[in-house]
């Protein structure tokens, strides 16, 4: 039923989508597209894709799914170009990491009944460097894909099949996939990704300032320090779209934690401790 | 030179110590004792010590080298216990994760001739639940073991020498020695080791608190947000005597980090975030 993808974006994730694709046996051809042609080339020689796109729009009138897997403004321009020009044989998915700007776009351009369908979709599978040359077959394998899906969407039969056959794709990457709304998404992700994220950001930057000149000093943290800054090398690039598209969800879910840490440094020497400790043993309970 | 080591405290540091030194070809005797007698059993079963000791001062008394390998607390009282019945041809060494209170107590009850030597030691290795069960002959490979020595100890030929053959046991374990002095060794451990617990405490309660109730939206954050939160296993019993031996050196790593989340959380839409962004990349670059 899909026989031609259109990857615009062929970064980590665009790259492992196409990956995943082969690996699991989906036998159509996959076009990419890229704003650096060397990353696109790198997708090309990896398998993840067929051809590379030197324009993305016409590459998207020649496929029938495209997926943007480009930072969130990007994905939003996209979005704006592409909508005049895809009519209802088409569907356009999505990777963008916050939903509801996303979601509320796709909304007032397309999901008529003469225009493409618009799927807003978020794999949390993702590496803390980017690049194609990380791309991974298995990188959604065990990973949840939320969908945002617009519930007064009026599709076409014919977009409406092509929804159903690209949840069935995702499905065969090794995913699961969970339906949220995407004021809930944009609060849920605050909370298990974003806070996460500036958190390992903020304490990367500190330890920078307090230890950096003694790399000596950074081995004797050993395993523990290594994963709780892992997400330190996360590029900037991609992360001040999400800053910028889910501001007071993050901001809460910071403040929370100021507060949090707070009442944990005023308790080291009371009964209290004993306390957190034990709500965070029930977090990651068995 | 070292033929009868008693290992005081099998769990998970005790029990990889007998495994290691075995696995490294380590010929002498290993004796443990524990406080609960399962974990000596399971210590015996898995091979990390010879035989086990039901007097924990006996079991001193024969051997040349004592391990501690309890909490700081307990630490504290044996070596309390054990200082005036060893004479200088033994050595006593310890596991304890903060340093400026053991090795006080070190230098007042040992290092003199007519009494044992005290070397106290840290290995940087750990994993976030005890026990027995998960020793592991491998846990000090690759990892830093600190040793915080007294500068002024006075010390026998004999157990001089003793202090030697344990740094070289240390090594053949797998581990790289750093010698610090005790205090600069708390403010580094709570930078690099307490900081990273307590936040992993902290972020793990309050998202027990936020969707605990849920277990499918954990699922949601993937392997980020389980690194992040696997310290938040770890066990009050260990952390609290942390906790009252190194205060002030948390309390003022806590609160740099709140500071810095605020910075944060007030710049998530201005060009500062990209500068925390960048620094923070600074302490991961490769």
């Amino acid at each position: 039923m899909i026989s031609r993808i259109a990857i615009l974006g062929t970064g980590l994730l665009g790259t492992s989508v196409g990956l995943a694709l082969r690996a699991n046996k989906f036998s159509g051809t996959i076009t990419g597209w890229n704003r650096s042609p060397e990353q696109a080339k790198l997708a090309l020689e990896m398998g993840a894709i067929d051809s590379i796109a030197t324009d993305a729009l016409e590459a998207a009138r020649e496929s029938q799914v495209v997926l943007l897997a480009v930072p969130i403004y990007a994905t939003l321009d996209f979005m704006e170009k592409l909508a005049p020009s895809l009519g209802p044989e088409y569907l356009v998915t999505d990777v963008g990491s916050t939903k509801r700007v996303i979601t509320e776009a796709g909304t007032r351009l397309f999901n008529t009944p003469d225009r493409a369908a618009f799927l807003p979709g978020h794999p949390m599978a993702g590496k803390e460097r980017g690049g194609a040359s990380l791309g991974d077959a298995n990188l959604f394998r065990g990973a949840v894909w939320l969908f945002t899906d617009d519930p007064s969407a009026q599709r076409s039969p014919q977009s409406a099949e092509l929804v159903k056959t690209w949840r069935e794709l995702v499905v065969s990457m090794g995913s699961k996939t969970l339906d949220l709304d995407a004021s809930r998404h944009d609060e849920l992700v605050a909370w298990v990704s974003h806070l996460p994220q500036f958190l390992a950001t903020a304490l990367s930057a500190l330890l920078e300032d307090e230890v950096g000149d003694a790399p000596e000093l950074k081995d004797v943290g050993g395993r523990a320090l290594r994963e709780m800054t892992r997400l330190g090398a996360s590029p900037f690039s991609m992360w001040r779209d999400i800053a910028h598209t889910n501001t007071e969800p993050i901001e809460s879910a910071l403040a929370a934690l100021e507060q949090r840490i707070a009442h944990l440094r005023e308790n080291l020497r009371t009964p209290q401790l004993r306390d957190e400790f034990e709500q965070a043993n029930r977090f990651r309970r068995e």
